[in-house]
């Protein structure tokens, strides 16, 4: 989008004043010289902002920031793989001497069963070594839940122990080379023999080789295999066992084999690799059976009857890897705008408006343009995760452990995970370009970091795959409310919408007001700041993309099966962009609610225009469909681009405080680029050649010789 | 951009079939399945496409692409930071003892003089190892190219034998750590002694340090240090100058010191390192003097009488680097592809219209909506790359070196390397998921050629301030031609547009046809295919971006420079939209010229297919624009969406093919997963089940089971 607002508009000159924060050195702002005897700029409560931004577990987030703040837990530049293996390995051993890995653990093995406190303090030690995150996490967090949440007390107490104390560092083998996100069609299969009272776990080709699985590939002594239970010649789907899988001296057990993956784009520091199994047996008890069990004649009993709903709430019950996951995305795209925005601080290239001061980077309109929106999604991300963060721990505490609850919690980690996750690696990489030549040096950490969060955007469900989840649970929504009343009741439909009814929840968004006659009304730009015009404009949209393709799926119902696949796939790509416009629309609605806690004053203004740049943003993003559907007349839409002009110039002067706000420290940073040593050596280098002018030793500029020559 | 054409409209539908290319196994489609009875599907000559591909120089390019085939040349992943450096330099000394390094270079010096066939050469050596390509880049198209362009034939009968051998490695010492972009500003002083007859460089403060120089971390015996010449108390600005910086041993010589810029986000084959000079003495006939000289007494001449122009033709005289980013950026973005479409029609998942065959990942409509647009833009970056080195060899051979053809290759080059480079980027990651965690693992390659490729974006120019550049001449040219004729004149100009005129050259596109009432006028939607509505939709959106901007800086003119510099900072943001818009019509003019030359039927079918993805692809990507300015109507703008859709079912079946024709092999490619080997694991899966079946021993499932007892 380019700005084509006429100079001459009222509404494109700013209201408010944007002077540069004192005492800081680089905070001349250029955009802000035209504006005159406004009134003062607001100013934000850092502290109180910050202590808002950690969230509901505030203290448990700085503890485990001090945690990673310590030398000995952090990564180290220029490991070999099996240094930074053999590192990471160590470092989990710390994390169990400190009684740091426990903490969702039921009270008999040490734990206090708290599951938000336990991934905000998991989620953090991607601040250390992205690899002792997902390290730690593939121990506690899917080998080790995957006991806790699909075993019974038996399998607790015999497994548990050794999970805990690291003594047995385990893979959770459940994708395979052939299968990734889908899960239910894997080709293991545990077979059960009545005579041995084993189960026979067994790869039947190579497609069905377990794949990129942490610890399988070195130090990893057992795993939690899922594979297609067969009994008495029934197969009952995929479940889990815990299968041994190598000796007290790290050899394979018979019958299991495997292959390292060596060197991958990142996160080096884990031991990936694959497995497979020849006719492996298990005792009968390795069934992981809280959700299905075989008895020793070989019976086979559930508590759920349905097979699907038995898999999805086996799924559903390992949640917790794309909560934190959104977490840790957060963390470091927030560590990355705090480096690119300090350094883009004090750092000057070229003149502008000067003959002699060049700018800072952050000065110029493009910079800003790069980084400030980029720092908008990460408040909104913070604020949203922290709901997220809150509605796991009420579903896995039991707090509030409902059907919709669970089926809320995964709509939202499918949702939000995406978002965030890429964003990540935008944003790194908008910070690496933006330090220069700089961010690729890998002792400013914006590469290291990227590289490791690669991988993120498709483990733990591929994000497309995932936000195609979102969408089915959207159209599921939408033809429970809507399809008997034929096409057109969704944009009728209006629901009383109280203050606690207004954007709350997961899956579809209900909307109030008047959407119908939205696009001729002539509204004025202000209304676009206003809250309940973003909230309608964003909900507005998701529920006209599902009505639209609801509309042409529906039509394909009466199909043969694979047409009516045909008419799905060709709406596939529509489906998974309207499921983004939902995620953005929940990550929106939590900003919005997070600011409204907010007391201070001149926090509450800034932050209202981080919302609203967020909130424009979007729409400034999908203008094209605010156009098509009449949302938005050309002027309307040109105004949009304008105003978030306006707001970026008013944010440029509070750039540091906002990242400053996210705290973390120079012992988090870690970035040479962002300790103050670009802004001594701009000083260095300003009062270099403000001694050479006044020592009258500077030598003369052949253009102004050239100059003084013409006009004599 | 959703698909919300309705599916009645007949312009939704397909035209011609697209069944699946025969003997390959992947290429079943969904979406063709709904046409019937309509002509044969085009065929693609592969082989006579891929040698278009290859370009002007192709029997060269195909020499460089044998040599990259060696493996002795080739990356072996998992080196150390230490070894891989050594690799690349032993490397080096191996194209040294093939004579494959002077192309460029004078006759007298082993060389041909042949600048067009010498970068086609260098730019394959990505394909071989990043680090190789650029290492090789530094010592002889940076350092070694100063000298011989800036030096004089005294200059180069010293230097370019050690060069040229590698008896002397050495860096192109420019960037400085507070200038990067802004050379004109170092810091280094060149301040000659006529006592000595030397020239004394100088690092006056550390802002000034020459940072991220390739060959100056560890192997650089010298290099060409850019500073600012002073003789006599007057500095002639810039100038480059030779400086010995170690010894025999690799000892800095007296006065020179540095760091090592140590590991990197890729390109750890190249010894990238910081440098300083105090009052380092060099005799005065290191002076590189083909544009400034100082004589015995001091006293300073130069041919070219302006600083300033002196300055940027010393400047574009090393633009040959950019040429090079151009190719090898499309190169390994053209092996990405070939990777993850190879991939995509081999891997499974999922069933949609089947109970038992799971879908190839490329039939998926996310899956084609990811990678095949990519593919189009690798296409016109092929075409434009060609046209890019014949303009380069033009001027560099002398054949049409004239002042507009040097301004109108550094635009060009300002234009398309930032394109390609980030293009690069956003498809070498769009690949690496697209192949899920397979994409991760290192030796898939992608992940590799991703972390390599990250600093083309910044280095030989950061692209946002070459597309500043390219924006600046555009605003140049329109201030000439459309000045004085006042607002308006840009819509009613009207060329005369020949064959040969219509698209060429570069700088501010002529705009033919009527433009004036395009919006208004009712056209078809299979306009949009036509050749000529896609140049003038594009054409017409730089011009008037370009006019938008000159009239609001237009307004500007008159105030203080500093109120001026902050209304052009305030449209720096739209400057770079516009110049990218440009450049991305310099791809698309090349691709029609490409197309124009296709001579067998089936191929042109399909590539024409391939360009109008391309073209429309822009459009759909910029809609907003399209819609605000009244030239495409809303119903219009979705019909721009629809028929992309239906382009992207019509390539799908040829996607194999366009791919194979860039003509890397699996030698190039080096890429586990692109060799055939999951076809083989898919196949071996499907048998495994088929012969299952067939035994009747195949266990029953469980939800089958359900189903029949709730009919019974």
């Amino acid at each position: 989008m380019v700005d084509t607002a006429p100079r001459t508009e009222k509404t494109a000159k700013p209201e408010a004043t944007t002077p540069g924060a004192e005492g800081r050195p680089a905070a001349s702002t250029p955009g802000a010289a035209r504006s005159t005897g406004a009134p003062a700029a607001p100013k934000i409560d850092t502290a109180k902002l910050g202590r808002q931004l950690l969230g509901t577990w505030a203290d448990i987030r700085l503890a485990a920031r001090a945690r990673a703040a310590r030398p000995e837990l952090q990564r180290v530049e220029g490991l070999s793989m099996a240094e930074h293996r053999e590192r990471v390995l160590g470092q989990l051993h710390i994390l169990v001497g400190e009684g740091a890995v426990q903490r969702a653990y039921p009270k008999e093995f040490g734990g206090s069963e708290d599951q938000g406190g336990n991934i905000t303090a998991f989620e953090e030690l991607v601040v250390a070594d992205p690899s002792l995150q997902i390290k730690a996490g593939v121990q506690w967090g899917l080998f080790g839940s995957a006991v806790l949440q699909l075993g019974t007390k038996r399998n607790h107490d015999e497994f548990l122990p050794g999970i805990l104390s690291l003594e047995v560092p385990g893979a959770f083998a459940m994708t395979e080379i052939g299968h990734g996100s889908d899960v239910a069609s894997i080709g293991t299969t545990a077979t059960y023999d009545p005579e041995t009272e084993e189960f026979v776990i067994h790869t039947p080709f190579r497609g069905a080789w377990k794949e990129f699985l942490g610890n399988a590939g070195l130090h990893g002594k057992a795993a939690t295999v899922f594979a297609q239970l067969i009994t008495n010649g029934v197969n009952h789907g995929v479940h889990c066992f815990y299968v041994p899988i190598r000796d007290e001296n790290g050899e394979f057990l018979p019958g299991v084999g495997g292959v390292d993956d060596g060197l991958k784009g990142g996160l080096n520091g884990i031991d990936n690799g694959r497995l497979h199994f020849t006719n492996v047996r298990i005792p009968r008890t390795n069934l992981l059976n809280r959700y299905g069990d075989v008895a020793v004649d070989g019976s086979y009993t559930s508590e759920i009857s349905s097979p699907g709903r038995r898999f999805f709430t086996m799924l559903g019950a390992l949640v917790q890897g794309r909560v934190s996951l959104d977490g840790a995305s957060t963390a470091a795209a927030a560590m990355a705008l705090t480096i690119a925005i300090t350094y883009g601080n004090q750092r000057r290239q070229f003149t502008a408006g000067s003959d002699t001061d060049e700018e800072v980077l952050l000065d110029y309109g493009r910079h800003q343009r790069r980084l400030l929106p980029r720092l908008a999604t990460v408040y909104a991300q913070t604020f949203a995760h922290d709901e997220f963060l809150v509605k796991f721990d009420g579903v896995f505490s039991g707090t509030k452990d409902t059907e919709q609850e669970r089926e809320d919690l995964e709509t939202m980690a499918a949702a939000l995970k995406p978002l965030s996750t890429w964003a990540a690696l935008d944003i790194l990489q908008e910070a690496r370009e933006a330090c220069g030549g700089a961010g690729f040096i890998a002792e400013n950490r914006l590469v290291g970091l990227r590289q490791d969060l690669d991988i993120y955007v498709t483990f733990e469900g591929d994000n497309n795959v995932l936000l195609q989840l979102v969408a089915k649970r959207l159209l599921t929504d939408y033809s429970r409310q809507f399809a008997k009343a034929g096409p057109g009741a969704m944009a009728r439909y209006v629901v009383s919408s109280t203050a606690d009814r207004a954007y709350h929840g997961t899956g579809l968004r209900r909307l109030g007001q008047t959407i119908a006659d939205f696009g001729s009304t002539a509204r004025s730009v202000s209304e676009l700041r206003e809250t309940e015009t973003q909230h309608e404009m964003l909900t507005d949209r998701v529920e006209a993309m599902i009505a639209e393709i609801a509309g042409r799926l529906n039509s394909a119902r009466k199909l043969p099966k694979a047409e009516a696949a045909a008419v799905f796939n060709r709406n596939q790509n529509a489906l998974i962009e309207a499921a983004r416009a939902h995620a953005e629309l929940l990550q929106w609605e939590a900003f919005t609610r997070g600011l409204e806690q907010i007391e201070d004053e001149g926090t509450k203004q800034v932050v209202t225009w981080v919302r609203d740049l967020f909130g424009l943003g979007l729409i400034e993003k999908h203008l094209e469909w605010y156009l098509i559907h009449g949302r938005l007349s050309p002027q309307r839409a040109q105004a949009v681009t304008a105003y978030i002009d306006r707001l970026i110039e008013r944010l440029r002067p509070h750039a540091q405080d906002l990242v400053d706000a996210f705290g973390y420290t120079p012992e988090h940073l870690r970035s040479t680029i962002a300790t103050g040593i670009e802004l001594e050596r701009q000083e260095e280098a300003r009062a270099y050649y403000a001694d050479l002018r006044a020592s009258g030793k500077e030598p003369v500029h052949e253009k102004s010789l050239a100059k003084k020559g013409k006009k004599k």
